[in-house]
């Protein structure tokens, strides 16, 4: 397979918001001939077939895979060393096997086994989404301007990594190439701490008497809101990103109880200057980000 | 002063983001015949005139306030006090406070010492706002299909409570009633806990080393995005809204950091059903919120 040439078939295993909006975004920019998308479901394979996202859609992923040049894995975690198991004896000599999960170090240890020697795994993982999940919450444009992260091992070929740079640029993503270690540090603290607080202050409030959870989803106005967005994420998503990536989220989570502790202290002795000087500490990063 | 009767003159006292939105919008609904508005500061002072806000704008606070029927306090509720203190000998009879602070019970407390017998104060909480903050940050519309919540007591004449109330409605918002206290618990859970926990997870990662700060800016996508925009808010503001409604805040922060150890727990234990089951029920509760 060489770069800039027209890929022959494109396989997606699993067709949530991240592989279904790949797809269509594919098929505009006519990045393949032809494509196929497994899916367990036959109610998932059904919306597949009516969106129209691909040519051929099944649960006999042999067939899907068969004659792929590019395989892109976009299920929980959790599933993969199922689905590498499976289809390590089908793939055609020479192809690509990529992925779209949040988590790295640990999921790529876990199916290394299965991979053939004749076969590049390069991981990915395109920073997008929203708090929607499966195919018909996808949509073309999701990727734009934002950032994927390669994490190849120095074994895997250059072209490889290229030709799957150049799939994530096409649909308007910028590429960087990434330690799988630090992938998953980074993450912990940009997505995965951000939803373990969103989803346990979420959980707090359901726990809430009757009577004030009537008036906090009345009043939910800025603060909440956010939160409960976050905390209406992919529920098997979530569990498994957070517990293949327990060892970088426990570290963080850590300094952050930590962190929350002196705050609260604060809060309790009124200590007017703490609490300044961490709030306009905080307002300088926001600058950062959306410059 | 009677419903739907003109207003002589409105006075602003502090010029932020809601009072300025506040009075741009009260302008172009032709509520008054008059306005006027204070600030400490020269520099918002010149903000104002050139924003052509009010027609007067002045730091001497008898001045702004001399004659006026509406006096509206928005300014961050540790200076209430002071600002109270040096209005009240001046208030025109029969004119009425209100205010737009984010807290009620104890900011009530500290100044209704000040408030002469023949003024109504109608505290009032309009839950709207961004993280940007100054005459310049505010804009017309706000307030759009937000609520809003007044917490009068039983001395407050119902004529003027109608009044504040109309002039809400005016903008857009939906008025609710609410006793002080229970406006305080519930704006605990919905903003004050939220933002507590966004000042501290990103004060948590202004602490890191810099080259993982850089790529957390640099990839700050879902989650720690949102909590960055609620860490950017007024700092002064925040530090006083804290402090003022502690308790509830104290008892709140209480329960979500039980909820957040069991919820660790949960994760170096790998329990995959505690965390499903969380992640399905928050979920759910976001349906309620959007629809």
């Amino acid at each position: 397979m060489k770069i800039n040439q027209k890929i022959k078939k494109v396989a997606f295993i699993g067709m949530g918001l991240i592989n279904s909006s790949l797809a269509r975004d594919l098929k505009i920019k006519k990045f393949y001939l032809s494509s196929s998308a497994y899916s367990r479901r036959l109610s998932t394979i059904n919306k597949i077939k009516k969106l129209k996202l691909v040519d051929f859609a099944s649960s006999n992923i042999e067939k899907i895979i068969k004659e792929a040049d590019i395989i892109i894995v976009g299920i929980p975690v959790a599933a993969y060393q199922e689905v590498f198991k499976k289809i390590c004896n089908n793939i055609k000599p020479g192809a690509i096997i990529t992925d779209v999960g949040s988590v790295k170090k640990e999921v790529i240890n876990s199916v290394k086994k299965y991979i053939p020697k004749n076969i590049d795994f390069v991981p990915g993982h395109p920073i997008a989404g929203t708090e929607n999940s499966g195919p018909e919450s996808g949509f073309a444009g999701l990727f734009k301007n934002g950032w994927c992260i390669l994490t190849p091992n120095k074994n895997t070929s250059k072209n490889s990594v290229k030709i799957i740079k150049y799939m994530w640029q096409l649909v308007g993503m910028k590429v960087d190439i990434m330690d799988s270690n630090y992938h998953d540090e980074v993450l912990a603290i940009t997505s995965h701490i951000p939803h373990i607080i969103a989803y346990s202050i979420v959980g707090t409030i359901t726990n809430l008497q009757t009577t004030i959870k009537k008036e906090v989803i009345k009043y939910a106005a800025s603060g909440f809101r956010d939160f409960t967005r976050i905390a209406a994420s992919d529920p098997i998503m979530w569990r498994d990103i957070i517990l293949y990536n327990r060892q970088s989220i426990l570290k963080m989570l850590n300094l952050f109880k930590k962190d929350l502790s002196k705050l609260e202290h604060a809060i309790e002795n009124n200590d007017d200057k703490f609490l300044l000087n961490l709030f306009t500490k905080t307002r300088k990063i926001r600058k950062e980000i959306i410059k």
